[in-house]
């Protein structure tokens, strides 16, 4: 049709590949990729699928640190027309397990360095794995691949994230979700052909906020840290001149508590985008002495990431930085593509602008997942009226932003990871000596908060702190751990409920 | 749907309103209005549209300059679930009279000033008119209306072009078009909350090249420009810190050949965004020193203004300027939103990356018109295998970017305004002393290229240069009319065809 072609992401490497060719796309390491050779490279790789068996449709996973293979794959997967699950390293092999066949996974490309785990995750399945270093091979004779898009409805990944409910849950974006995404993305952050970007933000992250589209749209260099290391990542920042990274507020603390961080401003400037929790007055204090702008971005892993932006008024550099941390920490307003971020009370109904009554956060749009894999039930509950509950209880300021106040969803974020409470409890009462857990968020100065345990044993059971937290480890990722364990007797109401709010009260005091 | 919202462009108003409330949104003169209060007008004037008979789907026309009338209408039209049809003030009555009756419009917004024309085009038809101050009294008294997009191909406006054919033809414009270009614009310029767009571009030039969407959707300051005048002009720029402006090349020219150019460089700094014709070396030098950057953009009515961009790559400010500008005059890449911007020779094959085989420019995709109003067999004429010829001959370069060398299509592009060579011709003909006549193209430093005619008179018929020059002035709008009138034989090929090609030469000599 003369006027339309469907939205899908993979058209901006497409176009960068023309317009910046000859421009250096990806540094990881000692490979440097420009735009033509990725483009090249992401063909290649959806031709190197194909060959291996993969059908427009499939599903296959990574699992990989940032790096050129989890980048290529972005653009590569949805170019052989299957679709992409990206994993989180840190998740234990029962976990990954689970993620596979709940997403009917055939194929798991995946980092040589992370062969024990993807053996031990894959084991006992059908799922074939392909090492970088075997798809490498293949990738070198074969014949460029591009299955057009002809849905932009379609699936173009599944994120799997930890939600209220004890199994992760499998997150499905679309083609014009990513694609408006990454436009708004590029548009807020100001990305273009001069900017370089540091991925400190894991790429299997809500699928790097879309940052991975954004950076490419715009020209800009995709500079890949694999582990967020602040030395490597200072290293990168001088030797790249970076301008662009993304990341929870403990990023940006870790770097500027080392010892390379800058005495100055840096030069040129660099622009973090902070999310998964508000950054602090002294943070924003310390980042702007170091040449650091700060934006803060609000999302979730159903919104594609960064749903929403505390969008920078002009007058606000202006500002005392008290007060200008103060409007910054607020969670803000939708993107520009997004549709209006809403808070609302339990009869669906927005709240008044007094920045007092307390409502659920609440979101829809092109930036909205489609709904949990196969998981409706799900779906409808998290979007009762066709409105998606993010769980974030805020207030809506008379400017019109929102500041989130507290938590509807037991949910636990640590370091921009999202924790199930009830995930780590069903671990804990799974060892014999334990009765009755209960696992809320206690404040970190670090991680924004850390998981605690409260626990009561069964009759003449005995168990220790460090021995709960080993049998923990032993089954989820380790940061899902609890830091503490308390034995005591749970505080409950009187039907007999939990009663999370005094414990988290215990674990703040 | 959770996970789809139609797009329109009317959203960033909406928006803006939330997040720019009390910023400044218009500058019309005396007349102020923020953010919040321009959405609280366009919806009231939508309103009063639905009062005054306006039902979803009708056509609105509007005539007016440059100001908050056309501005509102662009956002207010559509909310009242009509579609507009903004018209070209330097139309004749007659030309306007065709529009009105060809697009089927009921109603004609126009300005005070342009009643008298507004009434002869709308004589003895049914088109009820609405003055600008009938507009305000009905509008102060509305109720706020928004009628909800729910078909994002459903069309937004019709904008008249002249283009090869005698008679002008309305291009369909839909939501889902302008919302996307109006995002590229804004990208690809970087406007933002701080910027401050000045209109030297007639608004109902293609829809003002999507402007008045992507300076909304930015939280700019739309400064209006009612007539191009350089004075006004530079009072306007340092008045509100301009930072932005779009505009024929002539445009510029004016403003830097006026006395109250700066001497010094601007500060801050001011975007040019050129269409139309390529900025000459020497005009890219006096900007440059004038403290004025130019982006070099392509476009057509039928592409919802700049299709293309002629992308600045980081390294061209550092080279020579003679390089600088010959590599910023090509017409360049398809923008960030758009297809692929081609170069196909007769079979419809795109030519060779050689910089020489010369071939059509053809564009498709979401910024590719719907059609021509009515006209389906000029619109597959135009797109005869989904592809729209542009009518720009061009070659593509090693590095991607088109540069156009000539023009296939019989038009004149004089300071940015199409003339049909035809339509000047058929009035030419109606004089009962001309046998036949040949229009062409003249080049001109100021305009670009003005039209010149070529005329055989019938048998023992006599006319002069000045009385065939006022007979078209008095039929059609002014700047259609030749600058010169040559008595001669028309030069043919032996099939009967007038050599045009012969008579632009002798033009140009």
């Amino acid at each position: 049709m003369l006027s339309y072609e469907p939205l899908t992401p993979t058209s901006f490497l497409e176009r960068s590949a023309t317009v910046f060719g000859p421009r250096l796309a990806v540094v990881d390491g000692g490979l440097e990729l420009t735009y033509a050779e990725l483009w090249q490279r992401v063909q290649r790789l959806a031709g190197a699928l194909a060959t291996a068996g993969v059908r427009p449709g499939d599903r296959v996973a990574v699992l990989a640190l940032n790096g050129h293979l989890l980048l290529e794959s972005t653009f590569g997967v949805p170019a052989a027309g299957a679709v992409m699950v990206p994993l989180n390293i840190r998740l234990s092999a029962g976990e990954l397990a689970y993620i596979l066949g709940h997403a009917e996974v055939t194929l798991l490309l995946h980092d040589d360095a992370l062969t024990g785990l993807a053996r031990q995750a894959a084991e006992g399945t059908e799922v074939r794995l392909m090492s970088a270093t075997a798809c490498e091979t293949l990738l070198a004779v074969a014949e460029p691949l591009l299955v057009r898009v002809e849905d932009e409805l379609a699936p173009l990944s599944i994120n799997y994230t930890s939600g209220t409910t004890g199994r992760p849950k499998g997150v499905v974006y679309h083609h014009r979700g990513a694609y408006l995404q990454a436009l708004a993305m590029a548009l807020h952050t100001r990305l273009d052909a001069a900017s370089s970007y540091l991925w400190t933000l894991p790429m299997f992250h809500c699928h790097g906020w879309c940052f991975p589209w954004a950076v490419t749209l715009a020209g800009a260099r995709h500079v890949c840290l694999p582990r967020m290391e602040p030395e490597e990542a200072w290293r990168l920042i001088r030797a790249h001149r970076v301008t662009h990274l993304c990341g929870a507020p403990t990023v940006l603390t870790s770097l500027l508590a080392h010892d390379d961080a800058p005495a100055r401003a840096l030069d040129p400037r660099l622009l973090a985008c902070v999310g998964g929790a508000p950054p602090s007055p002294a943070l924003l204090g310390r980042a702007l002495r170091a040449g650091i702008d700060v934006i803060h971005l609000y999302g979730l892993t159903e919104t594609y990431g960064p749903v929403a932006i505390c969008q920078p008024q002009p007058e606000w550099p202006g500002l005392p930085v008290e007060e200008s941390a103060a409007l910054t920490a607020r969670q803000g307003v939708g993107n520009v593509i997004a549709q209006r971020l809403r808070v609302v009370g339990d009869d669906g109904r927005d709240v008044p602008a007094d920045a007092a009554t307390v409502g659920e956060i609440a979101v829809r749009g092109n930036d909205v997942m489609l709904g949990y894999h196969r998981d409706p039930a799900a779906t409808d509950k998290a979007a009762p009226d066709g409105w998606f509950r993010t769980g974030d209880l805020g207030v809506l300021h008379p400017d019109g932003y929102v500041r989130i106040v507290d938590r509807a969803k037991d949910v636990i974020i640590s370091g921009g990871e999202n924790i199930a409470s009830v995930e780590v409890e069903n671990v804990l009462v799974e060892h014999p000596g334990v009765r009755e857990a209960a696992v809320v968020a206690r404040p970190d100065p670090h991680w924004g908060e850390v998981p605690v345990a409260y626990v009561s044993l069964a009759a003449g059971a005995r168990a220790t702190e460090a021995e709960l937290i080993e049998h923990v480890r032993a089954r989820l990722a380790h940061f899902k751990a609890p830091k503490a364990v308390t034995f005591c007797e749970l505080p409950k109401t009187s039907t007999g409920k939990i009663q999370k709010n005094v414990l988290r009260q215990r674990a703040a005091g």
